[in-house]
């Protein structure tokens, strides 16, 4: 009888209670009706996969992260994993999606809500287990898939009224090569530069010029790179690097085809406010092509983000195959839509019958299992307690609109509808059930007797 | 560029490709809205538990096939877990609702439809990776609550389309104790004899009869067995076990409870199969008061049990608490379903695209967002190839009706709506995109031009 057990969820993981979780699924339902309407398709892989598909996707960092099972039976004991639970959606999807190619179209377009687990440090809105919410275009490499891409990922924000807060910064791996080119700067030199741009969002302009600029002469090739550091310590660094880039015909295809996916955004999609943005890198190393993330004004990190990766299914699928795809950050979504949506107790959606007394159980039921029929949400009571103590527990937990059926009732085929919130009530006819329920379906949507 | 990399999902999980899990996803919201329809609440809990939450908790045979995780990082080496994957939903459904009590219901219905991990040896419908869905009511002893789990069971299978071919079992546990009182039968016999009773569905009654008497004869208590194993043998054994229960006061009362039970199921679903089974066992330990078990015609094993267990809390929260609950078995219903529901092809419910040119990118994806808007469901050709390959894959990938939007079209705004199953195709005006969104809304629903 000890109060010691410790009842709580693994750390870093939680549990939903319903409220969180109703709106959780709304998100979802959202996200998926949006990824739908473009013609993407649900692809669902298992939580744990051999963890030799896993291990050397990550990087030293990532994989440290990676939740390993251990082997099972007399294996045990040698205390050596074979599985381990998935990392990110993405790798799992080009694997089975390379496993099921002779089934899935030679252009497939996928999308996958799940849960991932990573070994982080719990801390606030940081967790162990938590949802990702992934796209992609598997087969071609043509821009219109980009296009698609940013598309449907500013409708889904659209479509969950977080679009007026957002701003899409986009890029081009390839921009930054040309860059790089266009400003002789050495290759391993500009590895270490886009490390430090990457931070831009985080530490500001100012602060990744001074960290390049001391990289540069730390190096010992500041004169090697003088018009770069010139142009970077300007305030319209990132005009002058464009129009550097854009003096080579290379350069100028590059900047046309950015230029060309955000004219198109803007046309298709009018009042979306999206820029190139020539200093955007995206930390992950696979990207080939154009990237892009999401900012919206609360958050510091992005709400979305994405690219063309042409190289990643080399190690899975054997070779390499044109792919683009984004990711919303719907743990960071739902933050910020707890916060905006009202709080809509979906108690207020379920009736409340209440029970007489036990003479009176098998017709109440009765009532209850028509009304369900019907469509209705019929919660009845269960405590076998007095009348008080019924409304008392229906008050408590958020159920607004009670129902009362007693003797007198019964003799006049009527039912007792009491609105909790208002304390008002009023009876009505149960002649013909349909009726009842559509006149119950009025009082859920106006909320009010 | 080796061909050998293994993209098989590990040992006995699946993916699930777009059409499979279409249809599984329907599945869950046809059970969904039916356990909400009863006032049910959605509860979810993480993948994986601290290791001390489930252990001693499943039996012996259950324990070893729980999936550990591996400590991490430091203690990785020492070949340890500390954390398991869920092996039911009943557990950890119970520990969230001990670590949140203060803010659910003190009779609280909850479900949930979630994965669960056993290191099974995999086999034909036998996974590592499946899914359990469950309903319980907390908090309460009430028969009300036990007829409830009863008629939610039934209604959910009646929503699915299965309710035909099925039957319900009922029985309780304070029958069979009953039972052992009134035949005078040693406890530990007893035991043996649950175990063996336990089997009926699967070697049948001759074959159980069989045992006890062997079970019986062995530990040398024929003589003071002689009643039960006369009434055992006889061919309505059940009526005569009935009889000798009902003989006491308790025995009485027990069997009017399991009758009410089946009374009220009969008057409130009218036209359902549910019978009193004095032999039904259950396998689980934990059961303790009302038990039953749902059989389909087609399917050996049960396709939705549960029961009243009264003291599982006990190392889960500190102290009793009354819980009833059920279980689906909805990996083999989905199997059921899987063979009986019409093969509807999503894709033909989407509406393919086609791109004429490059020049015209813009005015086809602009068409496309429009009908998106609309609540259509728009595939756009990403290929860049020629029109008849695009109208080859269209047809290969099971999408019916497409789109062509050539300079002819954009003249006379028009589109051309081409039927790949008819052959047929017309024109239609795209002046009102409304207007287009209703033809095409209709298109889908009578399936031909």
């Amino acid at each position: 009888m000890s109060q010691d057990i410790n009842t709580a969820p693994a750390s870093g993981t939680r549990d939903f209670l319903p409220n969180q979780l109703r709106l959780r699924e709304k998100v979802f339902q959202i996200v998926k009706d949006s990824f739908e309407s473009f013609g993407f398709q649900p692809l669902q892989t298992p939580a744990f996969e051999r963890l030799e598909v896993l291990t050397g996707k990550y990087g030293d960092e990532g994989e440290k992260l990676i939740f390993k099972i251990l082997k099972r039976g007399e294996k045990e004991q040698s205390g050596e994993a074979d599985l381990a639970l998935r990392y990110d959606l993405t790798v799992p999807a080009l694997r089975a999606f390379a496993n099921h190619r002779q089934e899935l179209p030679t252009i497939f377009k996928r999308y996958q809500i799940g849960q991932v687990w990573r070994a982080d440090r719990p801390g606030k809105e940081r967790f162990r287990e938590f949802t990702q919410c992934d796209i992609d275009i598997y087969g071609t490499a043509a821009a219109s898939a980009d296009l698609e891409i940013l598309l449907v990922i500013n409708q889904t924000f659209r479509r969950l009224g977080l679009n007026n807060h957002l701003k899409i910064h986009v890029n081009s791996r390839l921009f930054l090569q040309e860059m790089a080119n266009a400003y002789r700067i050495p290759t391993h030199t500009a590895a270490h530069i886009m490390v430090i741009l990457d931070k831009a969002d985080k530490i500001g302009m100012d602060a990744v010029a001074q960290q390049i600029v001391q990289a540069i002469e730390q190096q010992g090739i500041a004169h090697q790179c003088q018009d770069f550091l010139h142009d970077m310590t300007q305030k319209n660094a990132k005009h002058l690097v464009v129009e550097k880039v854009g003096q080579q015909e290379n350069g100028r295809k590059i900047i046309h085809d950015i230029q060309w996916l955000i004219q198109q955004v803007q046309l298709l999609q009018p009042n979306t406010k999206i820029v190139f943005d020539p200093f955007l890198v995206r930390g992950l190393s696979y990207y080939t092509g154009f990237i892009f993330e999401v900012f919206s004004e609360e958050n510091k990190g992005a709400l979305s983000a994405g690219g063309r990766y042409d190289n990643l299914s080399r190690t899975l699928i054997g070779h390499d195959m044109p792919i683009c795809g984004g990711s919303l950050g719907i743990e960071r979504i739902i933050l910020l839509l707890e916060k905006t949506w009202q709080n809509t107790d979906h108690q207020q959606q379920t009736f409340f019958l209440t029970v007489w007394d036990q003479n009176m159980l098998a017709v109440t039921t009765q009532f209850a299992q028509e009304l369900r029929l019907q469509g209705l949400h019929i919660y009845l009571d269960l405590s076998g307690k007095e009348m008080k103590h019924q409304l008392k527990f229906a008050d408590k937990n958020g159920y607004r609109f009670c129902f009362i059926i007693g003797p007198d009732e019964i003799t006049n085929q009527q039912v007792v509808v009491k609105d909790l919130v208002n304390q008002k009530q009023e009876k009505i006819s149960c002649k013909d059930y349909r009726q009842v329920a559509q006149y119950l379906k009025k009082l859920v949507e106006l909320q009010i007797i």
